[in-house]
């Protein structure tokens, strides 16, 4: 069997299988992989991305830089660690501009300085297709670290920001009717520099408050579900309280389209967390309450109409159909 | 200007100084770039290896991935390093064999495993060309990281294991003369599946007796020269005394053609050192003495009629000629 026929993810699952792993998280498990050393754990992810699907020609080579080291410390945010460093491994096509290239080191450079990381490395090699594989380290207390498992029925479930600003900024990219949309600069930027959580991520994890975290690069539905399968949980949401942001509520036809943009599409690169109800005194930061963890299923409130949710994503930018 | 028209060596020049590093050991200037954490630095290496390049089609999966482990697990030997941990992004064609992808897995797996490491992700990702991209991360006592600086002139440099020996092994593998020589298995198991040196490295930084340390993945001659610029000293090599393998003697036509396969082609992933004469009883691994360090100058002795050593190496099994 070939691996396109067999499909990303039961690769991955095979792959895992065969791996024998010695940490306190193993790859795949998380957003991150956990080693005890010392008293703290390091957390570990390595997330490849590359021009056809994760780069549009739209984007400055600062931007791809700045998206790379983004989705991976997103990965340590979502641990409730702190950085430590960044490596860069950038495969280049032969005839990239010198000055795109060295725009993509200024990304990744900027996009460390600004989270409190550090480049640490550190390769280049040619390469057909313009590829950039990060791999961020970060450590936290160890009992402090969060993870997806924890969310006990009667929690709250809450999500940093706003939901569905990056898939508005597809959405604009892609239909020329929204070139001049008063929020289009904004839902592009969000897009292709998101901003990865790590300050929030270390508050969540100080609080003492949160028992489950992840963060919605894939998007909302498909963080629920990893949630919902680490913790075995159910989830009800309420369909009123999402903090659907303007922009994609503007570009949106129907209410369909509408939670489309906000639950199934990725990209925001939020911190989607379920909390104490008790303790949310504790939480610092800002957040939305947008409903509650439950013994099972996983169910979405339209005004007092109950729908279920899909375990449905977009990888964002990428016209291959939906991510099961 | 293009990437492809600047070279390599001097994009990366470029991309280094665009970094605003805060660790002790910066991108590009060792084999691995270290931090502080505690008491201890944390080294961190990162290695992009592709089809073209590095995977030519004799080359089992399992093979590739321990390849693509080993390449990076070599880079903490040669600071001295214990490991601890391995990531290992995989871009892989749609049709590429299941079993052939599995397989890459199981070898590192295997070579992390028999190297003291843990495999700690985890990315896979459809891709045009086989692409892996491994990053290590080990650790060491300050007091006790190794760097290619600190060489002294009247350092004694020497060497672990043999040289050309998967120099050897690409001759054997692209000339068919060569289909049932006697050292060709042996030559290719050093080729496809180099060891790295963790325990040498240990035992190296244990000793207090080194100055410098580097491994030869690009060859002595490259590695010589990186010692040199990082220490600002020279070398003096006694030909008679490279630990030059038989199977590089067997298949040479001439004395030249035996330097370049012992000093200007890579691949054997060997621990190159220099060391203080006077402490040499405190290197408890098998090694052998191959030259002096000097002022300036690098210079190879050969019965007596001294030759310049040339900043030259090969990437193994890439045609696309000398590496400056």
């Amino acid at each position: 069997m070939k691996v396109g026929e067999l499909g990303e993810r039961a690769l991955v699952k095979l792959m895992a299988e065969l791996i024998e792993c010695k940490a306190v998280l193993c790859p795949g498990a998380d957003d991150c992989s956990a080693i005890a050393y010392g008293d703290q754990y390091l957390v570990v992810t390595t997330d490849m991305l590359h021009k056809k699907t994760h780069f549009p020609r739209e984007m400055t080579g600062y931007q791809v830089g700045w998206m790379a080291t983004a989705a991976t410390l997103s990965d340590i945010a979502a641990m409730g660690a702190s950085p430590i460093g960044v490596t860069m491994a950038v495969g280049i096509p032969r005839d990239t501009d010198v000055a795109f290239a060295l725009d993509v080191m200024r990304g990744c450079n900027a996009c460390c300085t600004q989270n409190g990381a550090t480049l640490l490395g550190g390769d280049t090699d040619e390469h057909e297709e313009l590829t950039l594989v990060g791999t961020a380290i970060g450590s936290v207390q160890q009992d402090k670290m969060l993870t997806r498992a924890g969310a006990t029925a009667g929690n709250v479930v809450c999500v940093t920001g706003e939901l569905g600003l990056a898939a508005a900024g597809v959405k604009m990219l892609l239909e020329s009717q929204y070139a001049d949309h008063p929020l289009r600069d904004r839902a592009l930027t969000k897009l292709f520099e998101p901003q990865p959580r790590i300050a929030y991520g270390r508050a969540l994890a100080d609080s003492g408050a949160v028992t489950a975290l992840i963060d919605t690069s894939d998007g909302l539905g498909l963080s629920l579900y990893e949630l919902s399968r680490a913790s075995n949980c159910g989830f009800f949401l309420q369909g009123a309280d999402l903090p659907i942001s303007e922009a994609a509520r503007s570009v949106s036809r129907d209410l369909g389209d509408m939670l489309t943009l906000a639950i199934y599409r990725g990209g925001d690169y939020e911190l989607l967390f379920t909390a104490q109800h008790g303790l949310l005194a504790a939480i610092p930061i800002p957040y939305t309450i947008i409903g509650k963890v439950t013994e099972s299923g996983m169910q979405l409130d339209i005004n007092g109409v109950v729908q279920e949710l899909r375990a449905e994503g977009y990888e964002h930018l990428t016209a291959s159909g939906p991510k099961v």
